[in-house]
């Protein structure tokens, strides 16, 4: 993510870096054993998009401090626990063109790296003066946890319907994103107004950032991506290309779909890719994406243009442009 | 716990009731698949302990307050967290009589629901206006991570020493108590010395605790102790008893302890039982727990006498002589 946004995120350069630091001696334990596995950890950062999120929506309504760094840091570590925890559930081999923590230690030393990176994010947001940031990532990871537990409980249901797939792609992802843009805008003093605008900025590239995962489950190239694709099928998780269709496309294909969904056929992936990529449901949830990230560019249409703005508008055009 | 205790915990009753309430309306969600999954938990709860001591501490130091209640209740959900979490890692399939989340609804929905829990840990805490409890919450939790780590780094290590074996049951289990006692005493304007002597007796009555622990996982009977027994011989744990066994029993006894370890015979656990009971090393565990329980009294001794101090005094004593 830095690197694409080239030269759009120069005004928080050393601040990125500032967070990569604080992360890693964060993590760092007496104990060798749990260096060695935060050590997977590292190698499997990627695009810092909360962070990014943070600091520029920061940047955006006055100066940087200290304490957007260590936000920032926060909603990584937050972010890479799920990422950890999500691996254990989806069984995923491949994360980041890198093996998953699972897969090469264990489920168990997965959920406890997960626990590990969540713990030390409370302890780093409880070293802020105010309870303020504490008590917001506490209740966004309290979200978080209900839209995974809402995504489970809809395992295998084929009748999943939009509505209750964005209601679990708000709270498993879009919540957190609202919260990195709320603290951002708040640490730096931003009136009531701002801070609003800049949560609901939040709150839609995340729900659009949600769907575009979601399309490049479907029809992205593993080697572009760089994670185990298909996996929402294999684990009977409807996303909206899927909803879409099952309710618009010709009643014969809706069929088809639902047997190669019901079945263990070895190229079913491949099959439902093949089924639904002719179709315009591709099309439709791309068209949602892009309707969220039009309102949210226009939400912080009022704030002063400046570097940091016209960075947001260019991240929010890039989460639905990606093929990442 | 409670029950047994009986009348000394009269002086907390009111608290208890008031973090069972706590506990519960905190958990509860808009979601109606969360709320079934949080039944489990609140199905096998069990003994208060945590709460329990920071009530005491508390009490022992001085009014308890609506503070006292909130720690008391954050405690016991870091600690139901890690069980669940604890019995994903351990394949357990019986806790406290009932059958365990994970064997009921799958490693994920435990894995999950843990988070879910210390999620809504840390927010409680965070309602308090003070960071104080919130970054030694989750500075404890930190080295329960550590602790759970370093167990399962020393897994099948049948070399493991008497001093990493209690640097593990330190940070697994130990710090939450000592922490419990600290914050009970802090929250009652206790002096500097006097929180520190609560949180050394915390400590030790938390290593006494998981001492007993081990033991009973050798010699309990699983219709007192109420879950599955046997469970460190299976997962390659080494605890006290077989730590001072293996290398103080005669050679040929040694021998043997090493070979049952390492085979897959059905009744290795009853074997080794049957080995290391005539032996000394369950009373060499016992009289380890024994001295911690002995260290835990003396260091509150100069506190006033009360009603609370007399229940933190047979409690320690009740940690070690429990069938439970």
């Amino acid at each position: 993510m830095t690197t694409s946004l080239g030269g759009l995120t120069d005004c928080i350069a050393p601040h990125l870096a500032a967070v990569d630091d604080l992360f890693q001696s964060e993590l760092r334990s007496d104990l060798a054993c749990v260096n060695q596995l935060v050590k997977h950890v590292l190698r499997f950062r990627g695009k810092m998009l909360r962070p990014t999120l943070t600091l520029l929506a920061g940047r955006a309504c006055g100066e940087l401090t200290e304490s957007h760094v260590v936000i920032a840091t926060v909603v990584e570590m937050v972010h890479m626990a799920t990422l950890v925890h999500d691996d254990v559930l989806d069984e995923a081999e491949l994360r980041r063109k890198g093996a998953t923590i699972n897969h090469l230690r264990g489920n168990e030393a997965a959920v406890l790296l997960g626990d590990y990176l969540i713990s030390h994010s409370y302890h780093l947001c409880s070293s802020l003066q105010s309870q303020y940031a504490s008590r917001a990532i506490a209740r966004t990871t309290n979200q978080v946890c209900e839209g995974e537990l809402l995504q489970i409980e809809n395992r295998n249901n084929l009748d999943l319907t939009e509505a209750t797939y964005l209601e679990i792609i708000k709270r498993k992802t879009a919540v957190l994103c609202a919260t990195c843009c709320e603290l951002g805008a708040k640490l730096s003093g931003a009136s009531d107004d701002v801070v609003r605008r800049m949560s609901i900025f939040g709150m839609n590239v995340g729900m659009a950032f949600q769907i575009q995962d979601d399309i490049l489950d479907i029809v992205g190239d593993m080697r572009t991506v760089g994670k185990t694709l298909g996996i929402d099928v294999e684990k009977g998780k409807m996303t909206l290309p899927m909803i879409h269709f099952r309710t618009h496309a010709p009643h014969e294909h809706q069929l088809l779909l639902h047997s190669l969904l019901e079945s263990h056929e070895a190229d079913k992936v491949e099959r439902i890719r093949n089924l639904i990529l002719p179709s315009d449901s591709i099309q439709y949830a791309r068209g949602k994406a892009a309707n969220l990230i039009r309102d949210a560019r226009n939400v912080i249409e009022p704030l002063p243009e400046s570097e940091a703005t016209r960075a947001l508008d260019f991240m929010a055009d890039f989460v639905v442009s990606r093929p990442m």
